[in-house]
C-alpha cells in the first residue's frame, strides 16, 4: 500500500504579517500533481490543517478545493486529524457525511477509537486516527482521573487501541503530538511550533508508537524519525519562521508491504519564494539580482542606515525582517554610571561606541566639543526671553 | 413530492445574553421526530443557519448532529443555503463532498447555477439554490455593473435562472431575501432580523418568483405569504425577540403535485421555553405560578421597587428583561427651573412627581420639611468639628 503521509499546513498562516496562502496554494498544487501521477492509496495529514481555530476564509477555500480535488476528481482517500493549532469541533463538521466519499477527518476524539480500514492485494490496514487532544480531553472521555500529562494520555488512548487491535491486520497510527525519543526532549523544535503545555509536560514517549507498522506524526516542523525509521513526522509543507530556514520541506512517501515492512522516500515540495538569512553590507545587497524570496536580512554595515527596509525591498520586494549584525562591544561606561548622572562628553562617547562599536578618536571628540559650546553659548543668549515652564513628571 | 421548508434557525443566538442552544436543540429534535415520521421528500433550510459567521462550537456541533441524522440517519436529503447571518465560504466547506450523499448546502453564489434534481412518481422537481449575497458580490459573479440595489441581485439571477429551465419539470426556488408585494414594504420585520442594507434598497418584488411552483423563502422570521401563497417564509423555529411574542413558530409542509399545484400546511413547534410579556404589579407578581419561559416583566407599581430582577427571578428563573409601566405625566416644575435654582422642597416636589405621577400632598410637604429641619439642625451642631475639604469638579 502506497501511503502518503503529509502534516502540518498551517492554511492561513501569517509570517512576519504576510499571509502564506498563494505560497501554500503553490506547493499544494505540486502535491496534488504528485499525487495524480503516483496514484497512492491513501493520502494522510498529520494535523494542523489550519494554522488557528477559526483560519480566514481564503484558507477555508484553500482547503476545500485540495480535499475536494484529492477526494472526488482524483478519487484518493484522505485521512485528516487535527492539530492542536485546529478547532476540534469546526474541523469535525460534516465528517460522518464525508467519510462515504472518501474524507475521514477526526477532529474531536472520541470514546469509540473506531479504525478507517482500507485493503491492498495483501489484505486490511487498520488507521487509527488520533486527533490532537490535551490531557483534560482524554481525562473526560474515558473518564479517568489519572490522566495528568499528555504522555498520560497518549498511553491512555494507546491502551485503548491496542486492546481492540486485529494481529491479523497491518496498522498505521497518525497522531499530532510532541514524541521524542527518551531523554532527548529538547530537539528538533522551531519557533512556528506552539509549545502543547507549559512545564515539561508536553512530551510523549515514541516507545508508545513502538507497535505499530508506521507512525504518521505532526506537530514538529522538520521532516525526521523518532527511536525508530517507522515512527515519523512529515514536517511542514512550507518554512514557517527563519528558524525553519534549513529544512528541506515536503512529505513522506511510505510503501507499506505484505508483512508490515516499510520502506520510505522523502518527497521534496519546490516553494514559490524560499525563506532565507541574506548577510551583507548594504553596498553589497544593493548589487544582488531582484529576487522574490522571504528574507531575513542582517545587515554587516558598521553605521547606521536609514530606511533600510526601503533600500531592501528594492531588490528583494518580500523581505521580512532587517536587522544589525550585533558588534560585541566592551564593556561601555553606560554600565557603570547611571546616563542622569553622565555629561554631555561621556553621553556622546557612550552613544558613540554603541553604535559604531569603538572609541571615540581624540579629534571626534574635539569636533564635538566645538559644537556644544557654539550651542551653549547660543542658548545664553536667549535666556533674556520668556521661557516656557518646565514641570518634571 | 412532500417537502418541509423551514429557515432562520440562528444557531448559536444569544437573546439578552443567554444562548438559545438548548431551546433550539430542543425544537430541532421535534422537527427530527417529524421527519421521520412524515418521511418528507426533502427537508429545505432556506439561510440562517447560523446567527453569525464564527458561531461557537456548540452551535456547530449541534447542526452537524442534526443534518447526520436527517440525512445519514433518516436517508432525506435536506437542500440548505446560507442567509446574510452565515459565513459564505465556511458554509460551503465540504458541499461538494457531502452532496453525494444527500447534503446539499450552497454556502456561495457561483455564476453555474445548476439545479438539484429529485424525483418523484410524477418526473422531476428542479430546485433552485440561490444563497443570501449582497448586490456586489452578484455584481462579481456576473460581471455586470448594473447590479446596484438587492432587487437588481434578484432580477439578474432569477433571468439567469430562467434562461435554463426545461419547461417540463417543476421548479423550486429556495431564496434569503427581503420580499415584498410591490409598495408594501415596511411590513412584517421583527428586531431579531439584520437589516440587509442600509436606505432602503433591501427589498425584492415578489413578482420576481412568480413562475416558480413554489419559493421556499428565509430571512423574516414571521411565517407568511407574500402577493401568492405559493411564495412562502417558514418563519424561524423560536421567538428570538419579543417583538416576535405573538408569532406562531415552526415550519411548513408543502405538498407539490403532478401539475405543480402546491398544498401547504403550517405545522408547529413546541418551544421548550416561551418568550413573552408579563404585566403585572410587583404583588400579583409573586403569586404567578413558578415558570421556565423567557419573560419580559413590565411593572405596573406606581412605586419603585428594589432588586426587581431578584425577586421577578424567585417566580421566573429566566426572566430577560423588567421595566416599569411608562407613566404620564403632566408637565412638571423641572422643565421650567434648572435643578440647581431650586429649593429643598421643590426638588423633593419634583422628585415625588416623577416617581409618583401625582403631586405631593401637603401632609407629605409638612413631614418631609419636618425632617429636613431636624437634618439640618443636627448639621449646625457639628459645624465646631473638622470637616474635610470639599474641592467641586
Amino acid at each position: 500500500m502506497k501511503i502518503f503521509h503529509t502534516a502540518d499546513w498551517h492554511l492561513g498562516k501569517l509570517v512576519q504579517g504576510v499571509y502564506m496562502t498563494n505560497d501554500q496554494r503553490f506547493v499544494l498544487q505540486q502535491f496534488i500533481q504528485d499525487i495524480e501521477q503516483e496514484q497512492p492509496d491513501v493520502v494522510i495529514v498529520a494535523g494542523d490543517l489550519y494554522d488557528r481555530a477559526v483560519p480566514p476564509t481564503e484558507a477555508v477555500q484553500l482547503l476545500d478545493e485540495v480535499l475536494e480535488t484529492i477526494v472526488l476528481k482524483l478519487k484518493i482517500p484522505v485521512l485528516a486529524i487535527a492539530g492542536n493549532h485546529d478547532s476540534p469541533s469546526r474541523l469535525h463538521f460534516g465528517s460522518k457525511i464525508m467519510e462515504q466519499n472518501g474524507l475521514h477527518m477526526a477532529g474531536r476524539l472520541t470514546k469509540e477509537l473506531q479504525p478507517v480500514i482500507l485493503h491492498d492485494a495483501f489484505g486490511p490496514v487498520h488507521f487509527h486516527l488520533v486527533p490532537y487532544c490535551d490531557p483534560s480531553m482524554v481525562r473526560n472521555v474515558f473518564d479517568d482521573e489519572e490522566v495528568r500529562s499528555h504522555q498520560d494520555a497518549a498511553r491512555k488512548i494507546m491502551t485503548e487501541i491496542k486492546a481492540e487491535l486485529d494481529l491479523n491486520a497491518r496498522h498505521v497510527l497518525i497522531g499530532h503530538a510532541f514524541v521524542t525519543p527518551f531523554g532527548d526532549e529538547e530537539e528538533n523544535t522551531s519557533d512556528s511550533e506552539r509549545p502543547l503545555s507549559i512545564g515539561g509536560a508536553e512530551y510523549v514517549d515514541a516507545q508508545l508508537y513502538s507497535d505499530f507498522h508506521y507512525t504518521a506524526l505532526g506537530h514538529l516542523h522538520q521532516a525526521h524519525y523518532v527511536m525508530k525509521e517507522k515512527i515519523r513526522y512529515a514536517g511542514s509543507i512550507l518554512k514557517y519562521s527563519i528558524s525553519e530556514e534549513h529544512h528541506r520541506k515536503g512529505y513522506s512517501i511510505v510503501e507499506l508491504g505484505q508483512n508490515g515492512d516499510v520502506k520510505i522516500t522523502k518527497k521534496e515540495l519546490m516553494p514559490k519564494r524560499d525563506m532565507r538569512t541574506v548577510e551583507a553590507t548594504m553596498s553589497e545587497l544593493l548589487t544582488h539580482s531582484i529576487c522574490d524570496d522571504y528574507v531575513f536580512v542582517r545587515l554587516l554595515d558598521e553605521t547606521p542606515i536609514l530606511s533600510p527596509m526601503e533600500k531592501i525591498r528594492s531588490v528583494y520586494p518580500n523581505a521580512m525582517h532587517v536587522e544589525r549584525k550585533q558588534i560585541i562591544t566592551q564593556s561601555i561606561a553606560t554600565t557603570k554610571k547611571t546616563r542622569s548622572k553622565m555629561s554631555d562628553l561621556e553621553l556622546f562617547q557612550s552613544f558613540y561606541e554603541q553604535v559604531k562599536g569603538e572609541r571615540v578618536t581624540e579629534e571626534t571628540e574635539r569636533i564635538f566639543k566645538e559644537v556644544v559650546d557654539e550651542l551653549l553659548q547660543d542658548e545664553n543668549k536667549t535666556t533674556a526671553q520668556p521661557q516656557r515652564e518646565f514641570v518634571p513628571n
